[in-house]
């Protein structure tokens, strides 16, 4: 099954085009035929680039004004007769679309029937940024492919385990219920994936595993897994609470956030900006929000890429030792994403001094690495550490087919 | 000596008459003589509290409009031909002072020189609600006691050993170099206590002990003492992060503030109230911030009041761990405040689940366990859990007595 997986953004449409079948994943077999994006829509020069699996990019550069222009352009390019993949659209059996937010409603993925589209939609004031974006990508992938099933799968859907001393604040309880002010965590998808994947290596059922996964990327968070499902996570009622992350704060004093204001002369938007887009490695190091970059800038002594990565790392061990607290132990600790699978010396900084709670790196394993499944612990651990790449697109194109077949979601 | 203990609020002033010496502290001997406070200053029918050690509590009402004028009826007050404690204020050797924010400026007690007063008026920035009203104290008993020494104890000062990784923000660097916005940390002067007593009790030097500390009262925090120093507190910038408090939120998403005050049209002065008066355990309840009533209402089968208390012990649990893992590891953990030293229901449910990192209750001793030094670790424990009395005017009052004598501060 030829499955389309969309991540719409405001001016962005990613996508990828994933064989997979219940068969497949059962042999983690299935893979991507293709992939690309359509960058800068709305302008007269949007940029649409495409990669069928081992060919080279292509790039294109048009006028795309709307999703449902860039849309046609994918499938245009999808079944392009000398770069393309497919014969045509019909070639394309299901659609699954990235979706942020899907509040209280959504714990798991679903068909996007019109009652779910109406309940992603009263999601809109919990992701104001997001989720009309992903809905405007629904409407113009439904308006060209209408006959065939499109899946809605959501960054907070695994997240809804957690119970209510892990997602609540310690706000006036009237906050939660009448305006659903609560944790909501988001890297679902990709907790889950790794969570799911670590199982598989480490032979063991769910019911016997406790496991904390680190996403971390320009975004990032953690996650306390156990018996397969999401108790505790770092990211909030927003994707700034938490972790330093790229370019966001992660956890911060709420109450220094009017003194900042004022401080500063800021505007309610122009410090919602500050924390979104100039804070987190980037703000503390002044350089750079990438990881690569800091650790080149540290490694030629600039004090403050060290202080930047240093801070980073501390957060993420406090994070890691709490939620070995929160399940009354851990089994495995796993990182994914950018960072999390390429960074070396970000993992090995990480967990330093938890040996106490049998954490323990392997140095050379560890520094060899690199995005690919790997485990790093130490022979004497007696708490695995594994690297594992993260598959969003993945996740949603197998949950995509599980829908249509109504099989489990794993 | 005989040492004036001075806690001074914008519209109250709390006191203690402490006998106190270097032999005293030495012997742990040093006792209050007597303690009494001034409500309601400013207003026709101000009410002054006192009670002379072992005799009945005694109160006036009467019109108080300043803090000058209350200092005096305190010291007439300790100095009455019946109720009081000395012959007359001749008899006060030293005035200790307890100020809320030392900035960076104060990394100890200090006696009050003009250059310390000029150096708390700088930090009134930093804590616009209360270092004017210690400093309006300050000058009060300055003028009412101008011969003998005033010592200044914060109580930010002992957490100012945190290294940077601990006390930054995930902000943008300029705002701690601009406006100091990062981490101090309060109530160092009962964390620094308790932590001093457990040593003592634990037979164990500084070098040799890792220590978590738990405040416990209407206003709470954790602190991590590493070889005798804070390296780690939840408190932060203000007083609102970190632990649910009585009427405090605690941590927060920083993205929800705005989303709050939009979706309750609320000002920034009303969301700022929220946040410190109607949040924490009183908000969640909806029942109580005291701690003993929410147990009672728990007790008879009041939902909210126990997710008060749970989500109450779930982070501090969390805290616990995440401390454990800055030290890499743990030797004993210590409760205090009105709730760690008499809540046992609190101590046992903060800790559960932290076996795997040797932490222990016996259930028996810590049910005994209220209002004195106790060890209430299971025998297996491999890490102490203790519960210690705070006493922060002793505190203050062995400062003021070691600044007199150029002893050092332990």
């Amino acid at each position: 099954m030829k499955v389309l997986v969309l991540n719409c953004g405001s001016s962005s449409v990613k996508y990828q085009l994933i064989e997979t079948s219940l068969e497949a994943i059962e042999k983690n077999e299935d893979h991507a035929l293709g992939r690309g994006s359509v960058e800068r829509i709305g302008t007269a020069a949007a940029v649409h680039t495409f990669q069928a699996a081992g060919r080279d990019k292509v790039t294109d550069s048009k006028e795309i004004l709307e999703h449902r222009d860039a849309l046609a352009d994918i499938l245009r390019m999808l079944a392009h007769p000398e770069r393309g993949v497919i014969a045509g659209p019909a070639d394309v059996d299901a659609v699954g679309h990235r979706m942020v937010h899907g509040g209280e409603r959504f714990t798991a993925s679903a068909l996007a029937t019109p009652e779910a589209i109406r309940a992603v939609q009263d999601c809109v004031p919990l992701a104001p940024l997001h989720n009309p974006s992903n809905l405007r990508g629904y409407e113009a992938a439904r308006r060209i492919l209408p006959d065939v099933p499109h899946a809605l799968v959501f960054d907070t859907a695994y997240h809804q385990t957690m119970p209510p001393v892990a997602f609540l604040y310690g706000l006036p309880y009237v906050l939660y219920t009448r305006h659903a002010v609560r944790r909501y965590g988001f890297h679902g998808t990709s907790h889950r994936f790794v969570g799911w994947r670590s199982r598989v290596l480490l032979g063991k059922p769910r019911e016997q595993t406790r496991l904390i996964t680190c996403h971390l990327g320009n975004g990032a968070s953690v996650c306390a897994i156990d018996h397969g499902r999401s108790v505790d996570t770092s990211l909030g009622f927003t994707p700034i609470e938490g972790l330093i992350m790229g370019t966001r704060c992660g956890d911060l004093d709420p109450g220094a956030i009017f003194h900042v204001m004022h401080a500063e002369d800021l505007s309610e938007h122009q410090l919602t900006t500050m924390l979104n887009k100039h804070s987190g490695l980037q703000g503390i190091s002044g350089v750079s929000n990438d990881m690569r970059e800091l650790l080149e800038a540290e490694a030629k002594g600039h004090e403050r890429a060290k202080l930047a990565i240093d801070m980073f790392c501390y957060r993420l061990r406090k994070y890691i030792a709490a939620y070995a607290g929160v399940m009354g132990g851990v089994d495995a600790v796993i990182f994914t994403g950018g960072i999390g699978e390429n960074a070396s010396p970000v993992r090995a900084r990480s967990v330093v001094g938890l040996e106490f709670m049998g954490l323990k790196i392997d140095p050379a394993k560890n520094a060899a690495a690199a995005g690919m499944e790997a485990d790093v612990s130490a022979a004497e651990a007696s708490v695995r550490t594994l690297v594992i790449p993260t598959n969003e697109e993945l996740i949603i194109a197998r949950d995509t087919v599980r829908l249509v077949a109504g099989a489990e979601q794993d």
